[in-house]
């Protein structure tokens, strides 16, 4: 009956947005280094990004329409073929399970992931995880294809957006999985981010990566984010959550304030398997914890974290009774956990930093965090500096 | 969009099923007790079935389309209220993870089930996860939520039944919602049994139950399985599989004939909280080995447990900071254990006697488990009886 | 301060035990084979033991003193090389985790074990442990070696032994290295299975293998059990437990008579990681519930799994950043799932055929399994026959 | 045998250490907060110490002997009566399992702490493990007890100790359970905390706590930490790692600059059951990230978390069948949260700001973090004041 409900789709010509004009303009809004916030001791990939990581695209579809539809869908694909027929190494960590994520258990078990990854908002994972299957039993070479594990992520972003309505559709998953491409990526108010909020300000989609030094295995590790959560906030270990007056259980009340979610999506080029990954996508939670986050009950915080090593796939199809290769040592991970550390707390920033304010739902408002004042806290701890001119 | 698409629906009038003609008659198939297969040594509640366990519901829709379309929805309630207003204690135990079972993570993180339970097949459980929620958020009182966590499994009937369609719709799901109620409970070719294959015989939904004496806690326990696995079939004991020459590894041959997947859904009134539900979930799979699964890598086997009891439910809306009641020590887990394993393993057996013959999908065909010949290995072995006259 | 009380023990001449009269002859009692009962369908390996998977040795001490004292020390070896340096591939499986077990986290934690498996009596599971490191630390090439992590499993022979005292001592461990072997394994009354009990009848150590077909790898998979657990046993299918009126919730009674534990040792020497090694391992839980066992909450059921295979070993010093080799595919595990159940299932039958009758502690008296009844229960089956003679 | 031992240990007058002067004198030494190192928002307890949680106790014992020992004990009793007898609710996290800790997977599958707590260093947990056995099977009530899980934990002292000697004895552990006392806890360099290392500078023992306001429940959330571990420090936000010159991952090398390990102990009176202590757990993690905690492979993070709470006690003796009583909502553990993080981040600065330097093993030499440097880098970002005169 899906074919069905399509052509009705097709037939009637409905059409339900107006994307085009949907994101707002971040530009004037700086990432976190071109205010001088770069956490930890590596270096960057050269678009700080999680597209660093060679191969892996992004697909991005806002969905904002009238006064009360504020969401969208985040696309990440950790290559350009046929995942399903050729499945990467993946692993997922739960670092507070309050969330309906799709594709955990089969992920867990078999040690791979088979489709790309899709973000959205908590009420839409379902119609999302429908419409990558759709996508792929569609794929040339899937025409026998009777299972497929989509995994889907999700925060709520219920405040600013109608969530109750469900206003994500098939039509927009397709479009970001289409649209997914490498370079730069849209930040902030975008995507899977429209309508998310971060300790109490606008939080939205965010990335940053690490290249590991020659030395070190030369591996790049790329994390994106879909921030929607709260705690005391900290930057680079500016207290500026307590300064803006603005945290968790400030005047010992405990409220949602601290709840939400984060979704975070870690990429690597490292010949790591999904035992490894189960230990680098761990760490991630302590980059999150960088930026003060509680973890509350409400807070769903996930970490899907896949490698791109060709040699680490899996085919559907193998005339072979063992796969794989030769995977990083034990104690070779722990640069990759620095990394994963240090670029999960950036894309943070950098989620907070490109979002700006945002009227939805019912008139419910929430701003960009202000970035005067940021910068104000940054001289008063003597940090930080205004982004250079002409930005 | 949901309500578009369902005003279009209904708008033009379509219809998609003659579900009322789909379930074949089973009524000439006994039941395992029937024929004297009693695995266990604890008794059976009045019904042997799930809907002993006081407040339980059960509801299937058949969905029997045409010469493909063999699939279904079956629906568990732990109690016939507001399930998200009056959440269960839940449990979820992956035997064997490598299948679609959506909700899984949140129960494990909270403990609590706060959905009716729907199985179906493996590419329909988003829709349904849809569906349960389209249905929770029209309850009365829900009218604010804005998260909600279903609990759908599922096991592959691609064999039968034209999976790729994804043939399950949003109303097949309410239908078995509405439809939920208590006693004796339809088995066999029904629900999401309708496709189902065990052990290269016809497979599909079967339940059981276990009553402990009063001097143990006077407790129920009752399964509900749907089978769609496979391994050497064991009928409580006998060498079935083997002696029908069909089994796994039979002519040195791997192959899929031990894929499948099974759900197993536990329901207790017995006051255990999630951790000690999560322990017995564990031991439906030994339940489970009984009847000669091998658990094979393509096998997804999850087993749901829940609590009916009212002291150990969850209020959405509370004032008070604790919840909850004592709960069973863990020694006086163990006799549940039993019962658990003795319930899960008798509702196989159920699930397959009472199957009959089923042709679907591109004229594949499923023969039932053969009577006759099951009797004759029982007499073999000096076990079984035929069913009294009558039935 | 280990050393200084080295020195004591050697000093002062203390010598503690007759081992060489301890254990019992057994070589009246069958093994499960020799009466008929062959569960599965997979051919067994020459041994029909742990030893058939080619590198692992097995060394038993028993410690029987006086009155008291029944209980000793089994430990396999993966190799025969230093583990410390060339860690083999493991995975343990909680079945049921009240026990001890010592060294469990980190092999989750890294995927290898490095040390032999030693298996004794609950209360000396710390002194073995001890033991095993004071072992390792003397190998040569060990010098600089400041980290080891044990592993060593347990169940409870307080019933037949003075557990309080804890008799088993570094020596009785040390012995038991020194002495492990290949070829055939001493089963029953021997090591650490001196003083278990299993179904209220004499359980003890046993083993059993399976050989896959060229085929499907023509890998082996062998088990070692160490039995001290009950249920209702079923042997093969039989009901022997019932036959013999002795099982788990007679008479409506809990108790603790299901309690008990038992460790399961699985080698194989198909190349297999430590995330595939975790999935044979949960199988042999389901060739334990064949037995009947009902994994109550007082029995500590775990599952030690470990590969051979060379490829797979992770040398302590090492040049590269890599290591390992290619893996089983998922779907190629399958077949070993069969072998694991079938093994455990065997191995638990040899442990309680091979024993004898044995007097205890304070005249505690445990009697085994009646191989005349268990023969006359096979002939109302139509199963099993007497062993051959001149066994 | 171990009375024997214990025997000829008091008979031959074995006197193996001077602790009395082992410990150096930290007095001159401040805690955080004496300099302005407060993290977080909530308040702390009266001694911001782990024993604000009413009826916890501390005892520790250092082990220093000539040029080469520098190792020790530090027991935490959850309350100060015969606690195999009384049962506490416990959980275990694993941070990161590679380490030894004893224990875990009981404590796992019950949910109960049934011993007290140990730290000690690596190659010492089993001896520790047979210690508190000896000290609990010799208790008043327990004659008839034949299985007990004691709890250690460990990190590796090797660079300051001749940890291949283990030179922790059963005395050491007796003295440190029969020494444990409510009140102020020493730190730094004592106890199990007498050889650590973190961050390149001297660890050791540090505690501290945060009570929740009434309006959140007027619960007490206390943390010991055995700090051993590395990564790149950072302190309430300053980047002192840096500043320093002394972090993981400088010059672009690996090395085992940030292994290690931590032990983190969280003792509450919250009614938190093991369900809710193990999230609970989780956080102190997202504490020790703050640091600027790198959990590299080879740091054994790991925390053990217990509730104080009375009615949650479970009884070894127990006529009922039920036990317990209302627990936290999930909803209200996530001000429980914010404490464990905040007191786990204050709890690793006081172990190094009151640590000393230490010369050990073979000459090897660390020193404390240097005082002045580090209100120097708190000057240079406008943070920190020197300690009140006096101190």
């Amino acid at each position: 009956m899906k074919n069905l409900r399509l052509a009705l789709t097709v037939l009637l010509g409905i059409s339900m947005g107006t994307e085009a004009l949907a994101q707002p303009d971040a530009s004037f809004r700086p990432r976190a280094r071109d205010i001088g916030l770069a956490p930890g001791v590596l270096k960057t990939g050269p678009l700080n990004a999680i597209t660093d990581v060679e191969g892996v695209l992004v697909g991005q579809v806002t969905i904002w329409e009238g006064e009360n539809v504020r969401t969208g869908v985040t696309a990440i694909l950790p290559h350009d073929g046929n995942l399903f027929q050729e499945k990467v190494p993946g692993a997922i960590y739960l670092g507070n399970a309050f969330g309906k994520l799709v594709g955990y258990t089969q992920v867990q078990e078999l040690g791979f992931i088979e489709t790309p990854i899709v973000l959205t908002n908590t009420l839409s994972v379902w119609e999302a995880a429908d419409a990558v299957v759709t996508h792929l039993l569609a794929l040339p070479g899937n025409a026998e294809v009777r299972s497929i594990n989509p995994v889907i992520g999700e925060t709520n972003d219920g405040y600013l957006n109608d969530i109750r309505g469900r206003h994500v559709e098939e039509r927009h998953v397709l479009e970001a999985l289409r649209g997914a491409r490498g370079g730069p990526v849209a930040e902030g108010v975008v995507g899977a981010g429209t309508g998310t909020v971060a300790f109490g300000w606008k939080g939205g989609i965010g990335t940053s990566s690490r290249l590991l030094p020659e030395s070190l295995g030369g591996y790049t590790v790329g994390v994106l984010v879909q921030s929607n959560y709260g705690g005391v906030l900290s930057m680079d270990g500016l207290p500026v959550g307590v300064e803006l007056g603005r945290y968790y259980l400030k005047n010992e009340i405990s409220g949602p304030a601290a709840d939400g979610s984060i979704m975070m999506v870690v990429a690597t080029d490292a010949p790591a398997s999904a035992f490894g990954l189960a230990r680098i996508a761990k760490r991630a939670m302590l980059g999150l914890s960088r930026t003060g986050a509680t973890s509350s009950n409400g807070s769903g915080d996930y970490v899907i974290a896949f490698s791109t090593a060709r040699e680490l796939r899996s085919a559907f199809e193998s005339s072979g009774r063992t796969e794989g290769a030769p995977v990083l040592r034990n104690d070779d991970l722990s640069p990759l956990f620095q990394a994963a550390i240090e670029a999960t707390e950036e894309a943070v920033y950098n989620s907070m930093l490109k979002a700006v304010d945002v009227t939805g739902r019912d008139g419910n408002r929430i701003e960009a965090l202000p970035l005067d004042r940021l910068l104000e806290i940054g001289k008063k701890y003597n940090r930080l500096h205004p982004p250079a001119s002409g930005r």
